[in-house]
């Protein structure tokens, strides 16, 4: 098996490092701090398999050999492989080379005559015992004896073999020998540059000095082959040894935050053990987060990936109907309970919802991300850092314009491109810009008037800049402002707003890209606004983040392997979420997916079927606390079965989910579940995770299972070679169930120029209100023979999608009279937060 | 020593903890994941000292055994406690209890006859190894023999000492046995609840039974103790063994990134390890980063502070004269050379001017903190956490007066407290403004309509809104803004701007505050604005943030021990920065410094002696490259004279660090040090840690060594009781040199509406241009005679200070033309960020 492994690797040699201390003049003082140093080196260095730690027996402290891996003590030396071998634990740890050779030794005189006793003469330590323990465990009896021994010379004549250890000078007079005894003389001396041992078979009545040292190196070798084929072993997928948290659910449910301090979360590093992360594969963030280092995605490059279960729902009532519950649900059901490997795939929350109304992200009752503090505030901060990149953008767009206004070519010339030590040269991204300007100078001092000009003046058009400011706080107030009143900004004043952070492009970006190089370029053509020669002007902005959405989904597919979940959510209803999920997200990641759960609830089907209006903040109408079948029918019919139907334009199997609330009644579940099924549903079912955690999600676990066994024979709904109109109109007419589109002059204009910049081919990314199929937030069910009004058309270039803007759709959510925030708190001697959600 | 340190803490009782299986209905399963669930938890119990894995010998597998912490693995059954028992190592690890009651049984009967040579018969494994390794390292001779050996009878009968292993129903004749030997038969054998060992003391013909059993129980406690100790020594204050990371400057100079790249940082869990923390102190930010757990100073209360060492500078040019970077140097020096514990305390740097003109806060040259570009940007994220939080609380105040202006009082109301459940109650937070309204009903239905109506309207006056939006941008155009522009907003437009992030009150909260307490305190003490009525709102803010700056320098004076050092920098220049730090930051966390560092530059002392104005981006005129003796002796004279007293007159000693160029002469530098000694430094030295690291601050660090040997009779400028208006005149006048100051009307009302709210003791933080000792920019040197104009003045009523405006401040930067972001690039394959300063 060890060749086998090796010979599949011919790139990987298996390598030895000798640690040796260089005599100086006449002393030998040993830095214990530089040989620490030299061996943690090596034991972060993936190439280097063994570690022989060639140094005088005094120098192997416990500090040396408590710096060295005992992966790559392939010398056997250190304290926990010493131990490993006397438990007799085989399969970890290494048997020291010398203690090898001697066994092999007398296996081989065993085969031509019985050895069943080993008397083990002198020696003293780790050698001796190691030789002790290897023998006893091969089944023959071992006795010691010291040199001085009275019965010494009893016990050799008694001996099949016999081991001298230590000797120095001392010998065994050959007449107290057995004649068909084996004597093996080990003598393991540390000469500068190599460790001897000599053997004497006394059968053939030659030295077998040359025979004991070639296994003393052979062995060697062996190890350091053996700890390279465990190197690439643990390079390999393996198998998951998860072990989930028990759940233990409470009647009455209590509240979120208190199901979450109920329960201890696992230490992210065991996690990540158990489910075949390498420790150096993982960043952590505190003790219950870590990122996952991208170098995965090569290390399991030829793992096949596992299923990909897409969560989407039915038009949602303001309230939500639970999509990340579900998310979480299925999850813990998939691995708590059917055992299957399986991850929950979730997008950082933002934080305005979270102070707002919407309350928590991270699910809830018990089905919920732990510990949902960390989970619902910061994170690992990445969301901020995408507000910083946004904002700086919008900063130096402001600042250029200022900048262009107030000051000459030629001050603005000497600005952008300095003299330093009495040399100007342009910057990497200055020569792009010449480039793009038709220059192909690299001379500073050779351009024209003509040429500076066209070099430093960007010449945006304030009323056309399309960048926004972002920050992650429901701010209403920030949606429409004017900017640079202060009389330090001299009067260029414009109109322009915030957006939610989550709304900007460089979030888009990162939900998109799938390598750094990718975030790179698409990060390098976000267009900020025209200039008045009415050209595109992009921003070649640069931003690290480890915190990319497709990859996630990907490591995740890797590391679940072939008959693992993955499960992602799409944002809102199926129709905006899900077909942007399938027509953007798929088409940028290659990624497909089996199955689709669609998440309804009873509450919102009876607001299909005809009942009264549902708002956050009043109290629900009867018709929703009281069974009533006809509504649920009806909404079944309309809203249901439409969403059904959308998934299945992709050609992906679909589940229901049904999310249920303890005023739904039986009648009224088993009637969605049969409805679903007869509307082309592969199955649906109840779920009764919030209350019940995993064991609530486990009908729908295995109808997820049993969904992916169906062909899935996803197709994407529109080529992105279609013209916009096209795509718009496939959209409009097949998703939303629209007779037809209409554009605002403003939108053609848009397309237009758009067609014209080259932008034709990118895919759409419609902004359309959640709460209905149609663009009018009122109309449930499923409504037909509207015409879908297009009022205005953008672009993220660099996140590669035009965007229509259907009716009035808000960027930057605001507060309530009450917000979330207003009851949590901070208790100063326990250090938690109270009162949230 | 083991007793003593025991009685020295009588509330820590040693406890052992015993891991038993129950059997249920007949079978024996054990679910390995459990045992090791309950070893992790018993791991991390600091009142467990010991564990006892009382399981059946086929259960202590290596997954069960590397479950167990070796600290507390007082058996000895460990594979890591095994190796250091079999390689000698005493000092770690455990004996197992019953070889410890051998060898004292032995011991005990070497009292009377010499043990010279023990036999050990039968057993295998671990105890029989252990035997044999402590015996053998006693000085005695052992040999090992098996029970069905034909050289039993002879080794027994000239064995001193004959151990019986493993016997069962095995026996040793009588008649072998020399009379004076001792015979000692140990049999550990599991049965439920009891390990019993038997023994035979062939002297006294008589059973040691309870001897052997009672030595193994108390050899058992003995451990526990011992691991008690052990836990005990492990809590208190370590000395460091900081191995300092070599440094090689090279000349010239290279670039700040390039000097940190070459650089590969210590893992920060081998630092924390250096420096005596122990490993559940830290929370790991990545392997570069972590924040330190308040509980370090419970642990370490009883430990006396270590020096404490503020640098500040003189006045200085708009380019800086290196504060951070002496800083940092003067650590390098005190560590690495001086072999002193020492530590920098610097702020997270603001990435406005990061990303603008002023580069990386991180130092510079070979005086920098690595990796840098973590530092610069996000670091653990605190600075963003602060943005979000100031932004929630604008966003909540803009949305209040909006829905108090749009909804009537019952509105509010039934908005504020919702019936939930049928249920109406009052959040504890409610009752807090109940009760300052002077209303002392719960019940929300007893509410009288006028009640109602106070307790739902803030009433907040939205042109005395004081509280600002912030980013952490340098974006100019945010200074001065209107908001609330789109017709969502009903036309409830205002004006308003941002701050720049660091600007916050929320940052000086967390740079004042010294416990999460008291941070609670005076967030909820933070003043946002004047209702109508004319009475302050404030906002009931929480925010959870480990970095608490007052408390990064309590944990570090701790941690350096009596005779280390902790260097933190003051903001600007000492009239500024030092000025606030002593009368702000010291009164509230109550820490004296000991020396003041006064960074000075031959170019602002140059600058200060009447030479030419020094500006960003323009070449320096040529007095400040060639010498000038005269210029720098004015600029002595003036500003650098003036500075030092300001520091005398908080009784602090003063060493000035001149910070050298290269193109500062020797005769310049030697005039520096002799004009600054004469007016009053305790020293003055030239440093060289920009080129050379710690060495170039050697002399540095050895001034300051001595002058903390100097009498610091720190003393505050002003009581807090002194009027506001004579704390800000003494300031003017003690600190400035200014003749008086002069208020304008609007700082006459605030300080009459300050002192009419009982803000009138709180102590004042001038914002004043850092580059002047006046208020006048231009004016260099140590201008006098001038009247110092106060335009307005504010509170910061939750940081607790009173802060005047002083002329023209801005609190939010611009970009200039050409900003450092222009030149940061990212790598996508070596993942690495280029161009960073």
């Amino acid at each position: 098996a060890m060749v086998t492994l090796l010979r599949r690797n011919p790139e990987i040699q298996p390598l030895l490092a000798i640690l040796q201390v260089k005599r100086q003049k006449d002393t030998c003082r040993i830095n214990y701090f530089d040989i620490c140093k030299e061996l943690l080196k090596l034991n972060n260095d993936p190439k280097v398999h063994g570690v022989y730690l060639h140094l005088p027996a005094a120098s192997l402290t416990s500090r040396v050999l408590g710096a060295l891996n005992p992966e790559k003590d392939v010398d056997g030396t250190t304290d926990l492989n010493m131990g490993r071998l006397v438990r007799g634990d085989a399969s970890e740890g290494f048997v020291p080379p010398v203690a090898g050779a001697v066994l092999d030794l007398l296996g081989k005189h065993g085969e031509f005559l019985p050895v069943k006793s080993v008397l083990l003469v002198g020696g003293e330590g780790p050698l001796r015992l190691a030789l002790q323990c290897l023998i006893e465990r091969s089944g023959v009896e071992v006795n010691t004896s010291h040199w001085n021994s009275k019965s010494l010379q009893t016990q050799v004549m008694q001996a099949d073999a016999v081991v001298l250890l230590g000797a120095g000078n001392m010998e065994v007079p050959p007449t107290w020998i057995r004649p068909e005894a084996l004597i093996i003389h080990c003598e393991p001396a540390l000469k500068p540059g190599v460790a001897t041992c000599v053997a004497f078979d006394l059968i053939n009545k030659q030295p077998h000095l040359s025979f004991l040292f070639w296994k003393t190196k052979s062995d060697h070798n062996c190890n350091v082959i053996h700890s390279c084929n465990r190197w690439i072993q643990n390079q390999q997928y393996r198998p998951w040894r998860l072990r989930s948290l028990k759940l233990l659910p409470l009647t009455p449910v209590p509240s979120d935050i208190e199901i979450s301090r109920a329960q201890t979360p696992k230490p992210v590093d065991q996690l990540a053990e158990e489910i075949g992360l390498l420790p150096e594969e993982l960043e952590a963030y505190g003790r219950n987060k870590a990122k996952v280092q991208l170098s995965l995605l090569d290390r399991l490059h030829s793992q096949p990936d596992g299923n990909y279960v897409l969560v989407a729902g039915i038009t949602p009532t303001p309230l939500g109907e639970g999509k990340s519950t579900v998310t979480i649900g299925l999850v813990q059901a998939l691995s708590a309970h059917l055992k299957l490997n399986s991850f929950a795939c979730l997008r950082q929350p933002s934080q305005g919802p979270t102070f707002g109304v919407k309350g928590g992200a991270a699910g809830g009752g018990y089905a919920q991300v732990i510990p949902m503090e960390e989970f619902n505030l910061h994170l690992t901060g990445d969301i901020h850092a995408i507000t910083a990149a946004n904002n700086l953008v919008a900063a130096a767009i402001d600042a250029r314009m200022l900048h262009e206004a107030t000051q000459s070519d030629k001050a603005l010339f000497n600005r952008l491109v300095p003299t330093v030590n009495g040399v100007r040269t342009f910057s990497p991204i200055q020569i792009s810009r010449l480039r793009r300007l038709g220059i192909s100078k690299t001379e500073p001092t050779s351009l024209t008037p003509q040429e500076v000009s066209a070099f430093v003046r960007l010449d945006l058009d304030p009323s056309k800049i399309t960048w926004q400011r972002v920050l992650d706080t429901n701010d209403r107030f920030l949606r429409k402002i004017t900017v640079g009143q202060a009389s330090t900004e001299k009067g260029q004043i414009r109109e322009t707003g915030f957006d939610i952070a989550v709304a900007s492009e460089i979030m888009a970006i990162l939900a998109l890209s799938d390598s750094l190089k990718d975030m790179k370029d698409r990060l390098a053509h976000m267009v900020v606004g025209t200039s008045r020669s009415g050209g595109p002007v992009t921003s070649d902005l640069v931003l690290k983040s480890n915190q990319l959405y497709v990859l996630a989904d990907k490591l995740a597919l890797k590391l679940v392997g072939r008959d693992g979940f993955v499960v992602t959510e799409a944002g809102f209803g199926a129709d905006i979420g899900m077909e942007k999920f399938f027509n953007i997200k798929c088409r940028a990641s290659g990624l497909r997916p089996n199955v689709v759960v669609l998440v309804a609830t009873v509450r919102a089907l009876k607001m299909h079927g005809g009942g009264p209006n549902v708002s956050a903040g009043a109290p629900l109408p009867r018709e929703y606390i009281n069974e009533n079948l006809s509504l649920v029918a009806g909404g079944c019919h309309s809203n249901l079965k439409k969403q059904i139907q959308i998934a299945h334009l992709f050609g992906v199997p679909v589940v229901v989910a049904l999310n249920v609330f303890k005023t739904d009644t039986r009648a009224e579940i088993d009637l969605v579940c049969q409805i679903a099924k007869t509307c082309g549903a592969s199955d649906a079912v109840p779920c009764h995770h919030w209350s019940q955690g995993g064991r609530g999600c486990l009908e729908l676990a295995q109808a997820v299972k049993e969904a992916t066994r169906r062909p899935s024979n996803f197709q994407f709904l529109y080529p992105t070679e279609m013209p916009i109109v096209e795509k718009i109109r496939t959209i409009a007419q097949k998703v939303y169930g629209a007779n037809d589109m209409e554009l605002s002059p403003e939108a053609k204009s848009k397309i237009d120029y758009y067609n014209q910049q080259g932008y034709g081919s990118l895919p759409i990314c419609m902004a359309k209100t959640h709460l209905s199929l149609s663009h009018m937030a009122d109309k449930k069910g499923a409504p037909t023979g509207f015409i879908l009004p297009i009022r205005d058309i953008r672009a993220s270039v660099g996140a590669g999608f035009i965007y229509p803007l259907v009716g009035t759709m808000s960027t930057m959510p605001g507060l309530p009279t009450r917000p979330c925030f207003y009851d949590i708190d901070l208790d100063p001697d326990t250090e938690e937060i109270t009162g949230l959600f």
